[in-house]
């Protein structure tokens, strides 16, 4: 009889992948059974840990390692094409970290892959799979706020500087997925604004702002340059509004019975808007970590050749956003479109 | 002998002109004789509680009254400059409501006015009176932070939609004035973006970049449309960091000894960032009422012919950044510059 | 035609007695003819507010005056027994300052001269009217938390220390009234400790612990001695629990659908608790001033001749637990039965 | 050449003791070698995770074992007494969780036997190894507090009912060992009351009053059944005070220059209070894992002969306070004295 266990290979031992390690480790319908890294000292650290693991200094090799059916991609960005392309191309299914790639070239490139080769492309954006999230997402679906009409996040703290990305590709995916997630439209221009507080053209601060078709407008705020740590998430609707504070230990989301609303009149300018403040619900939330999440719908789609919650076509759009953004920063805040998406 | 109280009239009975009445009613060196308002259900009102008090409901009566020395204006935006204009050629010391005025021609035409005439033009930036800004700017003047790296402000609540002027002409006032006041340089350029919810193309939410000649960042972040208040400014120094939130009961200004700092090495990518947390100081802060301030300044001022820490000038600086930021706004995010301003 | 209003007068201009002015001035269908204080500066002051209000400063004198229907008593504690009897004993219907009077004997004793002479007798435990206290009461009344299993209280902060009545007599008459509004049954029985951190025998921190004749316990923590200020009232229910934090600006009231429950299985020391935590409800509170209920309730409760909410029997069943309360701070926290209420 | 470590035995994998094995693996200067437990599973668990282990189903073999050096007991408190005593006289060193045993009696064995062994005797009173206590140590006896007035700590949440100890000795000893840490006076009686909502009579509800021959009183609130988790710690000084939060993510602690001092005038009734508020200080805290601080003093303290902070005389100063507590309760919060310690 056959194991019919998804094997897995993963590839970075960096900061995240050791979580993605013990996550694979625990799943079900998988087997963790080699990982790379160009590091051997954290290759004999793991194997110490798992003795029956293969460990590859040489990405390529594990990539070309034909007992394994998946990968994980936990390197930095700039190496997320060139890995995720020769495992699509190896006839593997692929997790890529986020974000997906570093254009929307390279990300498009990827999905067309995938679809040549009939595998899985998912992207690890882990906040999708949080409780807060979900619920959010279940709140919104069951048409609770209404029509939503703004999203506005800040995400700062004192973080470490990233060498070769900048706080937007560092930080911003977080919240651009999230809002994909929960909100239908595909926004069709961004303003991006930002500084570089070293001499290495990184932006440490930036302030991102998505326009869309009707009167929604998203912002968001990015720094690793605040001495206090904010995750402020706010959504407006026209029947509730939601604010979803990371930071809160368990009372993460609030639904406010709270909105306002207009009635036009004759003339322009006299316009009656209606204020109502009202009710508070605090959602309980599950607690399963985000990873488990993330590590089984990974797994599932495989074993099920169903679509992933965070597939590749949300991993485009995110780069699409940032790569915009990155155009506006450079242009001064210009407004950039942002590229029709085939949904 | 004669009365040496300066003799006071206000116009406008709104929201804003009875706080202020209150003030003057108990402040020294001064005697408020006249009140002014369209509405003679109001001036009736007041003329109960101070039976002595003169009133009009034509503003341009008080002003032609040669028995005032000063007039305090706290009307709407709109009316500022043609009331201070004829009050200062009425030989009439002025306060006016901020924003002090529509426009940066109609700011500067006042300036040259009060300096025409000498008499003192001041605006009410209330915000610079409080405690918690008066000890932010000794923190600033005192070196505690260092260079001022970013300021990044919070301003949203559900607010009162104003039927002639945007959120950003009515919130966001208070945080440039402050800016004004404990950041000596003035922004070279200003992005700012905007909706509107409404069909009036009055925008409830919006925001406002700043940039300078040095790599110092502003940002403004302003909604009547949130289902949270929240009034949280950071500044970030390259010594150490204040966080002023003044929604918090007592503890409204925090400084962090938290920043961080660089180091070039040979190659432009090798960046060596120090991270630096530390103790947190939390100052005592006076809790005298801001407008007493405001008011005992203008008196003070006007006795002493000495200059305002809320002056014309500063007033003139914060309608320079709205009379841009608005440009922006209407031109999609543009970058507008903002003209030098003769300091 | 006669004048229907109630015409009241008030004793004692301390720190409590203006904010009764102001309200009884602008509450309905009475009129507050006349004023009483020992300080004549005093009845100047607010003669000059109020020209045609009777001043006297002699109490004595207002509590004759034939024209007033209803007396209210702002003095410190001692006096309140024998200004509330003489207000009686001449026809006029009282309210009185919480706590009602220093001892049993002297509640119970005004109690009767009420029944007698058929005058209301009430006591101002102020926050029985607030939006928050309302709510609970309302949530606990629609059996929405099941049965009270405990109630803990904390009202601490730097209080003014007061030099005829200790911490207990001061701040726990705001929380027993709080209990007796929410909880039908009396305490059989208090414990309390305290100490004294002055030489004067008044106690500056107060532990107070009430038993009933079923498992149910409630605890008070006060103190004038606290850097913080904490007022936070716990309500444990079998079915849901509340907490009531009077210093959050607006979410005051929380409503969590969190519990536990048990089983008694055969075996005495094998218990299967249940454990419980759900979502969290924060209802909207009514933001009218506590006050002005008070007022209205008096007003009202006087004309209609119906029983107001703090009602002397609730004012007395305060006053019996402070005593018992008393009695076992002097006796090092020996547990005082308290003596059956007839209800 | 001999091996210089260490070698520790470990009895109990329940709740605590994973946390013990992960620490005492990756500390120096010892080896962990055996662990015991009365479920096998357990054992084979750990034995899979470290292949190196010995296992024990009985502690009894563990503690007879020649080769193991110390005992570390994390086991349920009714077990403590009689392994550590076996330990003790099989000339181990002995490391107890929490509280040290169930009696005065037991307690004062256990010492006299590590006495006459010459074996070090310490508990696990983890909370005395966080930074938050080690500064808030170091502020007292720096004296920047000034004599201490009282302390007041509530810890509360919706926590586990255990089978065989009430609130007070499952959550008290976190306080009274911080107590006994922080002051260095004993406590001369003790009031308690509880209540229980099962029908095992173990209290879920506890509050606990000490008194001590000068002016300082300490109370503590312990509960298993809050729908929110406090852990907040107050401690007035004469000069200062703290406010210890644990709920805190990062300002833990926070020094408030606020305090009230009075003077004697010669009326006692006339007592002049001057009430202080000022400046806060939020100083940085170590955010090394307490339980190191645990792991290595132990091992520190066997290697050097010094005494470890968390010694066994603290430990039963703590038990002193929870017996007599336990008394107190037991009759209905009647005083008890509790006896002298021989410092």
């Amino acid at each position: 009889m056959q194991d019919e266990n998804v094997k897995v290979g993963l590839i970075g031992l960096g900061y995240w992948g050791p979580n993605l390690i013990r996550n694979f480790m625990s799943a079900g319908q998988c087997k963790l059974t080699a990982i790379a890294d160009l590091q051997t000292e954290k290759l004999e650290k793991f194997k110490k840990l798992y003795p029956g693991i293969e460990t590859y200094s040489n990405p390529t090799d594990l990539i070309n390692n034909n007992n394994i059916d998946a990968v994980v991609i936990a390197t930095p960005v700039f190496s997320h094409f060139s890995l995720a392309k020769a495992a699509l191309e190896h006839d593997k299914h692929v997790l890529i970290e986020k974000p997906m790639a570093s254009s929307v070239k390279e990300a498009e490139t990827l999905i067309e892959l995938a679809s040549k080769w009939n595998k899985l492309l998912m992207v690890d954006h882990t906040f999708l799979y949080t409780g807060a999230v979900k619920k959010i997402k279940e709140l919104i679906d069951n048409n609770d706020i209404g029509k939503i009409r703004y999203i506005d996040s800040t995400r700062i703290n004192l973080g470490l500087f990233q060498p070769d990305i900048n706080v937007l590709w560092d930080l911003a995916p977080h919240d651009i997925s999230i809002l994909n997630y929960i909100y239908p439209e595909q926004p069709i221009a961004v303003h991006a604004v930002g500084i570089c507080h070293t001499s290495n053209d990184i932006e440490n601060i930036a302030y991102l702002t998505l326009k869309y078709q009707n009167d929604m407008i998203a912002h968001f705020n990015c720094s690793w340059t605040s001495p206090v740590k904010i995750r402020k998430f706010l959504i407006g609707g026209d029947k509730k509004m939601i604010v979803y504070d990371d930071m809160e230990p368990t009372e993460k989301v609030k639904l406010y019975d709270t909105t306002y609303d207009y009635k036009n009149k004759d003339d322009r300018r006299k316009i009656l808007v209606d204020y109502r403040t009202g009710d508070i619900f605090v959602p309980k939330l599950s607690t399963t970590e985000a990873l488990v999440g993330v590590v089984n719908d990974f797994i599932h789609s495989i074993v099920n050749q169903t679509p992933p919650i965070s597939n590749a076509a949300l991993g485009l759009n995110v780069v699409k956003v940032l790569e915009a953004a990155q155009q506006s920063i450079k242009q001064k805040g210009k407004e950039i479109l942002i590229p029709n998406t085939k949904a």
